[in-house]
Parts: C-alpha cells; structure tokens; sequence
C-alpha cells in the first residue's frame, strides 16, 4: 500500500534589491509552492522567476495572497472588510496566475499568507471571503489551510477541495490549534522527532498534542521552510525519510 | 456600405477613498474600456467594481497597465528596465483578467497608460517588453496604439492584432505625431471640429495635420475622456453623431 | 469675560493625482490644521502646498499622523506593535515640520487621524507610542485628542499639553464617548443644534447626551470637515456663531 | 601637518523583513551614515536603529534621499519634476531629522542616493532642487556630493557646504566622472591599490584616470560599502591606513 504526501513552502518573498529565503535550493525537496504576489512581499520580476525555478525543477505552483502591508511582511492583522479581502485575493491569484500561465504551468492551489492566513483559521467572514475568491479566479483551485478551521468550512461552502496543512516543526494544543510561538514548546526543535511525527500523522492518522492527548489528523500538505540553510536541509531530510518509508512526495493536485 | 469603429476610454483610476472620473457616466458611450490595474490608479476593489460597471452597460474591458508610480499617476518616465517592464504588464495583465473571468467577462484588448504608452511609441525595447507580455498572457489580446509607432511594430513583431487609436480632441503634427501639449494647437476644443474630423478618419481614412498636409489615417479606436460632464457630453455626441452617419460603434474585438 | 476655543479640519489629504477636500476654503475659517503626512494620505508636495496655505491664512499647523495604508485611508485598525507605532510618528511628524519650518512656521501640534486615533483612545499602549513620539519629536508640540481617553492619559504621562477635541457634529453616549456611525442618532444634521450645542459646551462647560444626561467637558478645539461644500458652509457659520457671541476664535498654541 | 578626511557610507537600507547590509558592523569604521530615509529604502523602525548604531558608535549623521522608487531601490532615473523632487528632498531630511533629534544627534548631512545622485551631477534643475531642499531644511546642512558637478554648483548657489565625495573603489575618466560600471575596467579590485590612491588623494591631491591622466581632486570625505564582508574588511582596512599615515578620520561636520 502506498501513501502520498505533499509538500510546501512559502517563496518567492524577494522584493527588489532585497533577497529572502533560498529558492533555489529549497525548490529541489517540495512538490508545491506557495508564491508571493506583490502584496507583502515578492514583485512581478521576482514572482517570474520564481515561477521558473518551480518549472524547473517540477514544483507545482500555487498562489499566496496577503495583506497589502510591504512594511509588515503582511504579518499584522488589518482590518479588512469582507469585499477588500476577496478583491485583494483575486488581484493577487489573478497576477500570479498570469505568470504561470506565461510559462505553460497551470495554477495549482491558494494558500493565504501570515495574518490573512491566521484571521482565515477563525474569522468566518475572512475565511469566506478568501474562499469566494478563489472559485470567482478558479473553481478548481485547490485552497489550503489547517483541518478544522473557518477556512476548511469556508472552502467547502464555495464546492473549493480542502488541502489539510501540517507544520512539521510545531506543537498542537489539545484542541488541534498551534501552540503560540510566544510560548516555550512551541517549536519542535528536534528533527527525528519531527521526522517521526510527520511520518505517524500520514501513516496512522494521529499526532500527540503537547500535553499527550492523541489528535486524530488528516495531511494533505506539510508545510517546511526555505529561509535558511538549516531549514532546507531539515526539507532535504524529511523528504529522503518520507520516501524511505514508502509515502509519495507529490504534488496536492496530483492525488486530492 | 457600413463602417465600424470603436470608442474607448481610460477608467477605473479610482483609488481607496479618491474618486477621479465619471466611469458610472462615461461606459454608457463607450464600447471598450481602458482600466488601471493598481499600479498608477485603482485598486483591487475598484477594478471589480469597474468591471461590474463596465458589464451592466456592455462595454468590453481591457488592461491599461502603467508604472509602479501611483504618486505620479503613471505619467512620468521610468528608466525600467525590459525584463520589469515585462513582468509589469504581465502581473497588471493577469489581475485585471482575473477580475473580468470572475465576473464571466473575457479581458479583450490591453494599451498602456501614460508614460508607459508614450514611451512605447517611441522606444523598441518597451514596446516589446509590453508585446510579449500581452502576447505571454493570451495571445488573442488586442494591442491598442498609435499607428506608425514602436507599439504597432512591436505588436506585428510577436503576432498580435493591433488597434489603431486616435485621439478626438488632439492635433496631428505633419509626420503624425501628437503636437505636443506645451504648444498652442495641441488640442481641438470645437466638438463640431472634432466630430466632423473623426468623421472624415472613418470614412475617408484622412486627417488634416496642423499644416494642412493630409494625412492618411487608421482608425479602429478612439479614445474618449470621462474625467469631467463636458468630456461626457463630447462622449454622448460623438457616438449620436457616429451612428447617424451610419458609423456602427462596437468593441474593437468584434471586428478586428 | 472672554472664551477662546480653537477650530481645527483635517487637511492636505489629496494625493497625486488625486484631490480631496476644498482645502483652499476651509482654511479661511478653522484656526488649525491637521495635516496628512504622506501614510494614509497627503504627498510631499501635497504637505507643501497645504502648508503654504495654512501660512497665506494664518492658520496654525499640525501633523495629522496615520498608518501606512493609502489604500484604506488609514481608517483600518492595524495590529502594529508599540515600536512601530511610535516610529511612524516620529517619521511623519519630522517630514511636516520639515515642510513647516522650510516656510518659517513652527509646528504646533499633532492628532492622530482614523484607526490611529481611535485605536489611541482606548489602548494605551497605542496611545504612549504616540504620546512618546511627539515628545521625543518636540516636547513643545500640543497633543490633541478626545477628553477621558488613553490618548489624554499618555500625553500627560509623558508631560505633553493636551487639547480636548469635541466634533461639532456628533452625538456623545452617556459616558462621553462618540455614538458609533452605525446608529441613526450618530450625527447631528441641524446646524443651529450644532452650534448652540458647541457655545453651551465652551461657556457653560456641560454637552448633554443622547440620552438626556448632562455631561462636564472641557473644550479646547472644534473638529470640523472641509471635505464638501455644505461643510465648509457650517465651519463658517460655526466661527461667525462663536465670534458673535463672544468667543474668539484662535490657534489652541496662543491659549493652551 | 595633519590631514583630515571623513569615511562615509550608505546604510539603513533594510526595510521591513528584509535586511541588506552589515550595518553594526560598518559602523565601526565610518565617521559619517547616509540614512535611508524610506523612499527607496528603509522604514521608520530601521531609520530609528540606524540613528542608535550611529550613536552608539560616534558616527554623524546625515540623510540619504531617493525617490520613491522601493521596487527598483531608487536606482532608476525617475522623470519628476523641479517641485516634486525639492518636496522629495525636504520631506525625508524632516524625517530622518527627526530620528536624529529624537536621540539627541543633530543630522549633519544630506547626499542624494543613486539615480538622485547619479541625476544631480548632471541635472541642473534636479540638482538645484536637492540645494534648496536642503537650505530650506537648515542652511547648516552639509551637501555632499562629487567635485564638478552640477551638485556641487547647485549647493554653491544656495550657500550650502559642499563635501567633495571620491569612491575608494572606482576608476575615473579622464574628465574626472566615474568609469561606467558596464566597461571592465570601472572597479578597484586591489585593496593595496584603493587604499594608495586614496591617500595619494588627500595627501597630494591628484589621482590618475584610466589612460594615466593625472586629476587634481579634493577629498572632503570617502565612500566605502558595507554590504559584505568583504566590503567592510576593506573599509577597516582602509581607516587603519590613513591612520598609520597621518590622516584623522572624522565627521566631515568637524572639519568643513
């Protein structure tokens, strides 16, 4: 029997003269990426490169739509109204698929980014609003987003297939949320254990939250990160452990 | 025998809370619009809503993209580069065609906004950084332009069709040229003037330029203004007075 | 015995290519203004011209600080923290007085605008960022802001002059504080209301809530709009209202 | 005798997420910061660190203006007109100003960055409206720029000081402009050779050009990177050279 995995990252978060994370070797380990669209961060020269590199090295694209907040990274929350937010993330999908497109690849998937992402997980206003957009842009988009949240409903009120995301390096309450990072078992620092943990969500379906209780989960994607040297090695790593362990790498829309 | 000719006009150049031109006005005369795509005017919000407008009075919609200068409003020259220019038109292109799909509306034609339009008349390099973005995008896309120039080459260059745009109220200078706003004859401030002289364009393929010379002329477009009730008002008349001359006035992409 | 009682307008808030607001008029009869600083509206040339109009009126000047979000016009709250906060202060205080003192005037205080100022009514930790930033900025500058709130609270506790700000035309609660926009009794559509209403608060000291109830309050400026014609015709009666009955009009730095 | 030279260089440019440059570590060998002022690069929160590091250090400093070009880091020529750039100018020097005051510093200098200066030095127009920019601000301000340019007339005509800038690392043309970074031979790649010529410069006052021309110059203060380490190696180098040869590096403000 064979199980299948997706993994993400977030990149294409260049802007100008200003470089971020290592795409290019981050894009050898994920099978999907989440590309910045202009809006906090990533700009159209950067967003066309980075398209290639993903082509480059067969990594489906997919788009993630922020806050239009450069300064903050689109990591605080704004205010938004229910029509700012489905417009800006139509903008967004729309300009990213632009640039698949020009290069022959189809739009895979939308994530949202920072705090549009985190708003998306509990606001069902955000939630929907990100999920109109989406179908309004493309009905067969898939959306991505954290199981069990406003998001998941949203995408299934709209008819949107619903990618589940897990972060290999963190903590979950007993409630299947995220331990905050301003608190200390947050992160999970050790990448066996990591390894190990990604493996039995896939496998078995289940995950131990922080105080024990076992979670039961369902993983279509799992998010790692591309902005440091550590990071694309852990990737590299749960890649060749994945697929050790008979668990496909591939793109969300090859299998959901 | 009947002649076709369409009128277009540059809208959608709202912002957040600043409101510039009558586009609710303006689309009930026109048959094809130019609409900003956020980066010398509009917004996310505001593109959707011009769409909206722009599909409750039959007009088609096309992308007017300009420089990343919204404090100049895209009208001063920017030393970008062809790869940026690109990757501009590109990332405008896709946003807005995003907008007018999610509202069932196929984007029609594309013509850059000020500095961009006027650098691209006269320089090869923006030219075809704008024609191959147009052309990367969807291939069926009308180039708009003035006829003669870089833009019309450019277009010829990557197989696009190309509208030829005059302007109603604007001197030609002998070589076809606009004269030049900071001279006197620059504009023609007589609606009769102007209606009698479209006229002539249409049905005669002629236009006096300010010396006299006859000049032979293309016209597939017109371009019409809707920032203020007198250019409406030219707008209303120069449609009445087109179709009482049996001049039928539709989108471009309909007999193109 | 004489009351004084400044007025002031929110000005300076067109951008580009963009105007808002008859600033040209409603300079004739405020007494201060409270000028956009580039981040929710307002550009350097804007600044300098507004400026120049406030010197050409002998109207007194002050920096109207807001968040970095043209697009919302700073009216959407934020999540920025206490450093971010208190750094886009002192940013858009520096570049006004620039334009200030370029024209010899000396900067006189300084209101936070939209979701600044109400996210500064009532966090104080929003509220000691700012206060901490005009002091840092010029300890001289007036702090102006609503009677009873954190904002008050922060200016004093850093040693700022505060000015107690009344809106000539908005209801108050039973506690003082503005009657949300979203209910019918938010606005006071009678001018004669209006203005007696604002003279029984300078002379008598006391405003009466929606509800009947007698309030105290203390008025040091008059906030009225500029942003349409009707507006401006109620400034100006308001001042010739407050003049003929005994109240001078003046900047709030000539009496505070 | 004693010789007296200022080391400057171009810092503050992170902005956001995005950090460029080894900024504490530069500012051990520099007298002299041009600031990013958040036009083209820099935020309010990174200008504050900026100043800090400068304070901390013993560093003078001075603002860095640009246009408001964040996506193309203010290197590309920008058509705006004489009013906008001196409204440019005045409003970041207010700005950073400001931050500088806020710490108890007074800015000492003002030099134009990248398509700005590169434009200055040959634009009268532009270069006029950077010196009454400047003037305007506070006449006290030093303007630094390259010896014979349009820069240096322009801060003349307004009675500004002038700092006469070389760069460490760059070859000259005959008539005394920099050797286009697109011909091989634009760059100093022999630190030897840099820190020789550069004290051949202030003690003997003349270089050689490319084709061995001997230029008289007058060094007022010195551009060196801090971008890599490598750049900053040689800036250490650099100072500790002119130091083992006589020449006190130190604020320009404390010898012009």
């Amino acid at each position: 029997m064979s199980f299948k995995v997706d993994l993400n990252s977030d990149i294409g978060e260049s802007f100008g003269a200003y470089k971020l994370g290592m795409d290019e070797e981050i894009v050898k380990y994920i099978s999907s990426a989440n590309i910045a669209c202009g809006f906090h961060a990533g700009d159209p020269l950067v967003m066309d490169r980075t398209v290639m590199h993903c082509s480059n090295n067969g990594v489906a694209v997919g788009a993630h739509p922020g806050f239009p907040d450069l300064i903050g990274f689109g990591r605080r929350n704004l205010d938004a109204s229910f029509d700012e937010v489905k417009a800006y993330v139509i903008y967004q999908i729309g300009a990213l698929k632009a640039f698949a497109e020009a290069r022959g690849l189809r739009l895979q998937h939308v994530k949202a980014h920072g705090a549009l992402y985190n708003m998306a997980a509990v606001d069902e206003k955000i939630a929907l609003a990100i999920a109109e957009a989406i179908a309004a842009v493309d009905s067969r988009l898939i959306c991505v987003g954290m199981a069990g949240t406003a998001m998941e409903r949203a995408a299934e009120k709209v008819g949107l297939k619903f990618a589940c995301e897990v972060f290999a390096d963190r903590n979950l309450n007993p409630d299947g949320t995220l331990v905050s990072r301003k608190l200390p078992g947050a992160m999970i620092h050790d990448e066996e254990v990591a390894c190990a943990r990604v493996l039995k969500m896939i496998k078995e379906g289940v995950v131990e939250a922080v105080d024990g209780t076992l979670l039961k989960v369902r993983v279509d994607t799992i998010c790692v990160h591309g902005d440091n040297p550590k990071a694309v090695e852990f990737a590299k790593k749960l890649k060749m452990t994945l697929e050790e362990n008979s668990v496909e790498v591939l793109p969300m829309g090859r299998f959901l």
